[in-house]
């Protein structure tokens, strides 16, 4: 096995400290001493802590796009039992560090303080996830598993609000109930008229 | 009019700045030089940051608390007329700061690495929320204009996870955008059968 770069080394650290105590919460100098790399070499990768958060985002975004598009392309199942895998997936995925968070939403919490680029970064890796989703729900409503009335973008958007929601309410120690609620009521808004006419 | 005391306009700043910055994004130096509060004076009221987090959530939670139960008590409006007024003043609240805030939720945000008696003061101010908010469902279900089919308090607690994900995604340039998606899921979720009969 190839030994790890220190520049990944050192995104890895910053993925797992942003992930458990958000952007302003991580220090790059006790990230830089947990993995034992010195100061000149952070900044011998990156420009400042902003483009270390965008390599970090980079990184996180590239790999849980290419999980969801393997599952959302899957079609030994139907459209709403990929969808229902998904509600699963991100709770999972939240609990890769030992806290439950979402690097798109510690990001988003500090955004208001955050450059223009990253910013526009995270604009970027939220749309993608709505139109992926959009499309699959898209794909659930033309076979009837989902309600065709819900307009598949804004449902989306709707979804990871929700779980941007339950991550938040997880974090404050409600644990595995928030992400409960948060499948709970997303499979009901996605059921509500399925398979009924629609006025 | 009384001047506000050193006390008071520390937990004002304090407010203001973990509303836009969170509570890990404030430091407590550039605070006090906002207000031209010298260091000794923090430490002579507050003991610690989270002490100083702990009395700016007690005034915040109080003034909301009570913003709540008088719109919740008004005999001249139906319950859901409560309900949907309240899920349009969440937003306005969200704005008393430059940038679109909760203190409950930037609290939560921070809640891994913050101590017992602070998560738990903020798991009672979440709790106190979703009681007050399950009991007026509660009165819009026995009026038949809430879906009777819900369980009041899931429903307070999933319509405080979807506010909580509507301000992330607000603070990432949603904006109000966030807010309307906020107010038409929460509305149908409410809406869902109510008037009709449940299996």
């Amino acid at each position: 096995m190839e030994k790890p770069s220190t520049r990944d080394r050192i995104v890895v650290a910053g993925r797992r400290a942003m992930l458990e105590q958000g952007y302003e919460g991580t220090g790059i100098g006790p990230l830089l001493a947990s993995v034992a790399v010195p100061k000149g070499s952070f900044y011998h990768f990156f420009a400042s802590k902003e483009d270390f958060a965008a390599a970090v985002l980079t990184s996180y975004a590239e790999q849980y796009r290419q999980q969801r598009l393997e599952l959302f392309a899957d079609a030994s199942l139907n459209p709403l039992a990929r969808i229902e895998r998904h509600l699963v997936q991100v709770e999972l995925d939240s609990a890769e560090a030992a806290v439950p968070g979402c690097l798109y939403g510690a990001l988003a919490h500090a955004a208001p303080g955050l450059g223009e680029e990253l910013r526009g970064q995270l604009a970027e890796v939220f749309a993608a996830w709505e139109q992926d989703l959009a499309a699959l729900i898209t794909e659930a409503q033309q076979e009837g598993e989902v309600d065709g009335g819900l307009d598949p973008a804004e449902t989306a958007a709707h979804l990871i609000d929700l779980y941007e929601g339950a991550v938040i309410r997880a974090r404050a120690g409600d644990g595995p109930a928030a992400f409960a609620r948060f499948r709970k009521f997303a499979r009901s808004t996605l059921a509500r008229g399925a398979g009924a006419s629609h006025d």
